[in-house]
């Protein structure tokens, strides 16, 4: 059996561009001899389409999509498509996640997903009812096993603890499958695509059966999808393997009567952690702008390292004409800062302006001083510089009609060092699941084969230059030790007493720790994040504003007995 | 058996505070000779504590709770207290969704969730574990069947469609259930305590049973708890009924022998729909600022309806000593906006400020002009001013701690008639799930017995006053269309095509709807609402950003044929 992966970048909703990329799949499937051409999960729709499920008539469009494709095949080539389909039942959930097969012009079966889920960024059961029992599509004498996305990630042997009940997979071995097949629309963080290339491999050797795995590509809102559809032989073997962060298309012969099959085409991913970061970033900012209907996009230059990546990237997704970076100085920036952003711009070929704002500030605090006269300076002076920044660089979004990319890293957004309606103003918050110190891995990385990034900006130290002489560790403990913090307690749940049990000072992780539950009511208004960790703030991190968070701390520290 | 409901205000998190009402609940009961004293759902931890129930130490302060109020019990008294339990299996979600019986100074039974709602602001599947079965508990002879608020929710023959395949209320009474009590934390909405009303009653009647439902009151964020707790006796009479919006306790001797009991308390609740709107208001106003510790607040007072009843609401909440409201003309403002903003500060009483923009409006168009050359104005210059004031009213907020409330209603927030960290600024947006026209009744509602919002400020046209003679309807349709597209489309769900079967014209409401869809990444970055409506905009209404509108427009559209 000859199969074709489609792996395509969709875009949610958009039915006639996301069936003209399916079109042209099949012609290239057809034109390869193929058997059939498998499409992601929810193909039909672009993924994650969220509430939109819940009109009718996007439904309806989306099993138009279907039948669309299904006119396409023919007796030699079949699909797999990724789709919703309407429970007919009074009971339940209103939808099923699910899979067509197509052949001959039409849909000859459908199969449901098993297993929903509902943890960090997912709703599924939110829409969903789970399939009840599963079985495989016989398909030109073969019996295939399609599971969908999470079907496949919940393996006995595999994980400590699963969420499920049940092994959808194992179930359909059982039932007879003799080639398995898992379509996915599953986003990328950083470490996923190797577990998950171990989770498939042992699926495969376990059951010993040829696995493949196709998987979306492209980013929709904070959600990147990193491609790198994967197969591999009955001992587990990688024997196809598409390319990361970007479209791809495949072909394999399945040897169906059990012998070894070769090995296909194996694409070249990225190289590095911190590749995968930069590659991630990429796809994401500039899948955002274009699926939001946006050509240009406004980013503030400050000098420092933030808004001098958050700069590369859009050049790099984008095009440096396509960027404009803007320098608003006050009394309180320093020379270099504005010389280090000439010459980033400079050295990206990116448009730029300086736009001095110290009249604006001097203006607002004689509009202001009636009412704070006798009052000391403090934060407050500080976050109106920054709020006239966000006010002028929206002003340019305005009248040019480009977004305005915010620039504050995870590390910031994290203990709230950063001013709502200030630097946080912005369509799209770039880095703000990078933590700092990845922040200037990433950084190096752009400059790898020139300096690109002035050398100034990566070694100075960090500073929000709202007043003299100020530094970001007047305020923040030291980066490496509040990203480490930042690792245990938001990625991996930690509790308080086994983050310092890491080593740190008890003291330090505590403060941390309250910044961090403290400044929750500024990430609630914060712009979409593009998710690169395995726990981003945003729609895959929930927290209350109004809790207590004195007796919420209470409760995290050791009790004195 | 006599039973004591504890209709409490808790605060997520706060265990001390949280336990001192318990035990005070405990008190009144001993005192008033109770068998049972009834807690709400997750009383233990105050609800929603959302994404805290994945931090271990917080479950154990739930757990440690739990112990706390069952050692406040004795031979005599028990109690009934909603709790996160934790599930020891390795398959499934790691907690269960429970209700503690204590007796004699302890935990002597437990009981479980069945059905986890997971629409709109709901996330239950995300924590919880169903319960496989459900069981009476006994206690002094009586075999109670306690159920968990949605458990009441999926009635055979009460709904058209349900979203869940079990009853656990039928499976209780099938399993000899004597005395059904149902606990909840079951946010308000217009409509819903009549719907709940109906809804228990029919239960009691079908089963023959007593039935008492205990709610929370009180508000945590978005979402307003109405108490208003009832107990029906087997013929679906009223026999009690506790306070909407406020606090109660209620004691009720039920007739374990079957014979009909005695009427109990019946407290005078809300007498209408706008009456419940302000009442709701008032109480989630008033808990989000104290529960987020701040004391004082301030709202920007532009003359109109809008910002009107926010100052309103403010005062009857905190205090008229505890609000400030602020004027802040530009060129474009009009003489009678400060005249009616005044009247409005001395008729609530509370403090006022004028702090005149117009030179930090010129600063900025001079600091813009340079890279604006040759730009005719537009929006551009509109907006500016909008987030001067923004910027203003944050700076008040951070030099004065006072909590920045804002003041846009819920069809402005539909269609994006407002302007990002400009009006839309603030901590709490308190009537943005408030639709225009129903702000007027509400308007009318506060000025029943005395003009509190002057007479100009509820006649004159809408106006945001960003440039000369502007109205509302420059740019919109009427609110009266708007608001009842806004009901159809986001309330509803209903299509394009069912909502110009209302009556309306359909090119009226596909710009709506399309102004409505567009407006989305406005929305993303508001400040958290009150919720009112049975679907405000926030955590329970999810949609993406970077979606193909026009696509899903065009899906929308009766499609030529």
């Amino acid at each position: 059996m000859r199969l074709a992966l489609a792996q395509l970048n969709f875009t949610v909703g958009a039915f006639d561009r996301n069936f003209t990329l399916m079109r042209e799949a099949v012609v290239r499937a057809r034109a390869a001899g193929a058997d059939l051409v498998v499409f992601s999960e929810m193909a039909a729709t672009g993924y994650p389409p969220r509430d939109l499920l819940n009109h009718p008539d996007f439904i309806q469009a989306n099993l138009a999509q279907v039948e669309r494709v299904a006119a396409l095949t023919d007796e030699r080539l079949g699909a797999l498509i990724g789709f919703v389909d309407p429970n007919p039942s009074s009971d339940g959930k209103h939808l099923f996640n699910a899979a067509a097969l197509c052949h001959r012009g039409a849909v000859v079966a459908r199969r449901y997903k098993s297993l929903l889920p509902t943890y960090d960024v997912f709703d599924e059961d939110r829409y969903f009812e789970p399939a009840r029992e599963v079985a495989p599509i016989e398909f030109k004498g073969v019996r295939l096993g399609v599971t969908i996305c999470e079907d496949v990630w919940n393996a006995k042997g595999f994980w400590p603890s699963r969420l499920y009940h049940r092994d959808p997979v194992e179930e359909l071995v059982q039932a007879g499958a003799e080639l398995l097949i898992n379509i996915s629309s599953s986003p990328f963080s950083l470490g996923k695509p190797e577990l998950r290339r171990e989770m498939i491999r042992q699926e495969a050797l376990k059951h010993g059966r040829h696995f493949f795995y196709l998987n979306q590509v492209g980013a929709n809102d904070e959600l990147i999808f990193d491609g790198h559809s994967l197969g591999f032989d009955p001992d587990g073997a990688v024997i196809l393997r598409a390319r990361d962060f970007a479209e791809d298309f495949l072909v394999y012969d399945v040897p169906t009567g059990g012998t070894a099959g070769a090995a296909g085409a194996i694409a070249d991913v990225s190289g590095s952690r911190v590749e995968e970061a930069y590659r991630a970033l990429v796809l994401g900012l500039g899948d955002y702008v274009r699926k939001c209907g946006f050509t240009h996009v406004v980013v503030g230059l400050s000098g420092g390292v933030d808004s001098a990546l958050t700069a590369a990237l859009a050049a790099a997704a984008l095009g440096p004409d396509r960027v404009l970076g803007v320098s608003m100085p006050t009394r309180f920036s320093s020379e270099h800062s504005i010389r280090d952003a000439q010459a980033l711009a400079h050295n990206l070929g990116i448009s730029y302006r300086l736009i001095p704002v110290d009249d604006v500030f001097a203006a607002y605090l004689k509009a202001l001083a009636p009412v704070f006269a006798g009052r000391a300076e403090d934060v407050t002076e500080e976050n109106v510089q920054a709020r006239i920044r966000g006010g002028i660089l929206m002003a340019l979004s305005n009248k040019f009609g480009s977004l305005l990319l915010s620039t504050g890293n995870k590390s910031e957004l994290a203990v709230g060092y950063c001013t709502l309606y200030g630097d946080m103003a912005g369509g799209l918050a770039v880095i703000s699941d990078v933590p700092k110190t990845l922040v200037y891995e990433i950084a190096r990385f752009v400059n790898r084969q020139a300096t690109v990034i002035p050398e100034s900006t990566m070694t100075k130290p960090p500073s929000a230059e709202l007043r003299p002489g100020q530094t970001d560790q007047d305020s923040l403990p030291p980066y490496e030790v509040l990203d480490r913090v930042l690792e245990a307690y938001v990625e991996r749940n930690l509790d308080v007493g086994e983050i310092c049990a890491l080593g740190l000072d008890p003291g330090l992780v505590q403060a941390i720790v309250r910044m961090i539950d403290r400044a929750e009511y500024k990430r609630r208004q914060a712009a979409p994040g593009l998710k690169i960790t395995s726990k981003a703030f945003g729609v895959g991190r929930r927290y209350p504003i109004a809790a207590d968070y004195q007796a919420v701390m209470d409760a995290r520290s050791p009790q004195p007995t």
